[in-house]
């Protein structure tokens, strides 16, 4: 039962994934509704938030759900809105048996409350199902939640040197096709994407998503610097401010040199996602500016490998922080 | 039969990498005799070049040499030395009655009439047998036969970001224990190392090896500047100077950074060892200095990863060159 748990849970988690970067001011959730053994329903938050994934994945399996066991990714919320029936309402009127729910709700409005009252009407729960996976895969609403600031992503594309371009400031292209076509992709993930005006003004970079079918997904473009922002671009003049920023839970930082080391100074990066062509720059730009290490045994400890894999002749890494805030 | 010749043939390559920078002038050979299916003697070039792997094999081998297959990943030897018999004559007087040879002896003194005398008496022979790979294993001894000069490894311990040391030199230390072991494990495959004036200025480094039991396989120290060098090292006022060590067919450089980025502007690094640790030094020394890039495109196509590992928290990564000279 455990394993079959594991199983299913590891499949809403997935659908999860397909709302990340779209879904706030709400959590991306994954559901799938399993009943013999089959899956009568599955679904994940919609963009913009609504439908939550349990309506999604109600209506698909419709009379199939009597007696079914329903996996979230996250506490069904219970509180009332206008812009939809609350989630515990929709489980326990389909008549789903039993919930398997990942992780608890940290959201005072429901924290808790909807697996008190499932309980009561007779249903089922388990609680911690994944939990660590699932909170890897909400990680941005979680930290809206307990920090108040989006899940920071630092990308760099660099050579094996370490440099993001040559001395002259030209980049293109470091990385290979399948590298920059992920990096694409990473986008769709984020709702906004931050370069420092240094960036802008080498590179006058369009920060959009150039794949097939997804040119929609391009996220809000902001600069990190001092002045006036480009047409369509909002400014930040501090990394503090992603604290402000609303619709937020994932920002994705692409450099430069001066930005990243911004947000590293700051303790604001909580993942790397880097891009190693297998070329040496000597005498290029080097990635980061100063982080203001103290000395060399400060820097160790931080960054956990999370995955790694080549992408053509390029390996995509990524590093996640080790330490709390 | 061929399945089981690249089989015994990738033993032979495996044990002549024991001998790997030890062996100069001579080639580093592997030998493994092999009788109705059954390992007779197996052995390797000697420190020094002497015995070759050939005699060593056939000594331990004694009668059951009688009809058995020799696998050696280099010719043998056809010239007449004072410092030992031919290795054709003792394989053909101990009765081996089949020879696979990897590759052909580039060395004017043999260069395929051991081949052709063993034919001639008798001995069956194969030449070609896991060709590239004994050519990789080889490559130090091959080099110095074609150009003049010895293999060079460039190792570089690095962070994410591509810096060798904080802003104000300190290195101790960027990887890890298991790394660092590593690295002197690479010093013994090689008859000497190389650092930069401003390395030997700021560490100090004995760069001897550290390994229990492997203490006597310290190589020899070389200084890239001008002027004196310490005691006990050689000077080496140019990295086309390399082409003058005598007894070096393996050549190990450890940085720093100018020393590095002279020896590439100059297209003298085989081999990159890179060990890299799940660290971000921004602001701090990087990895290269200037390698005189034209531009960026001309940065690609030089560098094939040939392998890549991970070493407690750190990778290494080691890529070989691809373009000829
Ligand atoms: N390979 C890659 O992945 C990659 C990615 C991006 C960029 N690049 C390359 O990197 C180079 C640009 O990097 P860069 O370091 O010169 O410039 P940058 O980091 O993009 O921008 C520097 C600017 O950011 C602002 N800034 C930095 N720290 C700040 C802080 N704490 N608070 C507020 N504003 C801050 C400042 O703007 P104000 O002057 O307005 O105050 C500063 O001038 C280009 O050559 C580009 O091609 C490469
Ligand atoms: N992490 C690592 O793997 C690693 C390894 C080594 C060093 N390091 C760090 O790197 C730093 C030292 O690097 P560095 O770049 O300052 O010094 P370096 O490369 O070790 O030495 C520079 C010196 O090498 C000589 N040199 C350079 N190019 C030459 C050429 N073409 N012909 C003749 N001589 C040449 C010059 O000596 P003269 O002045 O005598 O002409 C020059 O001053 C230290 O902080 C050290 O800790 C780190």
């Amino acid at each position: 039962m455990a394993h079959q748990d594991a199983r299913w849970m590891r499949a809403a988690i997935a659908l999860s994934l397909r709302g990340k970067g779209r879904t706030a001011p709400n959590p991306n959730v994954g559901c799938i509704i399993v009943r013999d053994g089959v899956v009568v329903g599955r679904g994940w938050t919609q963009p913009g938030g609504r439908p939550h994934a349990e309506a999604i994945t109600i209506a698909q399996a419709a009379d199939r759900a009597q007696g079914a066991t329903a996996y979230v990714t996250l506490e069904p919320c219970f509180h009332l809105s206008p812009r939809g029936p609350r989630c515990v309402d929709v489980l326990s009127r389909a008549g789903v048996r039993r919930v398997a729910i990942a992780l608890r709700d940290p959201d005072p409005r429901t924290d808790g409350q909807s697996i008190a009252w499932l309980r009561e009407h007779g249903v089922a729960v388990d609680v911690g199902v994944l939990e660590d996976e699932a909170r890897a895969a909400m990680a941005g609403f979680l930290l809206r939640q307990t920090s108040g600031r989006p899940f920071v992503t630092l990308k760099l594309g660099l050579s094996l040197d370490g440099c993001i371009a040559m001395a002259d400031g030209s980049s293109r292209w470091i990385t290979g096709p399948i590298a920059r076509a992920h990096a694409h992709l990473e986008r769709t993930r984020h709702e906004a994407i931050l370069v420092g005006r240094g960036t802008w003004w080498a590179d006058a970079p369009k920060l959009d998503v150039r794949l097939p079918g997804l040119e929609d997904r391009s996220p809000r473009r902001i600069m990190l610097g001092h002045g006036d922002a480009p047409d369509g671009w909002d400014l930040l003049s501090e990394p503090a401010g992603i604290a402000a920023l609303p619709g937020v839970e994932y920002l994705l930082v692409e450099g430069g040199a001066q930005a990243a080391a911004a947000f590293l100074r700051a303790d604001l990066v909580d993942r790397l996602l880097l891009y190693r062509a297998p070329i040496l720059l000597g005498g290029g730009k080097p990635a980061l500016g100063d982080v203001g290490l103290a000395d060399l045994a400060q820097a160790h400890g931080r960054w956990a490998l999370a995955d790694s894999r080549m992408l053509g002749e390029d390996r995509m890494e990524v590093y996640l922080r080790t330490r709390s805030h």
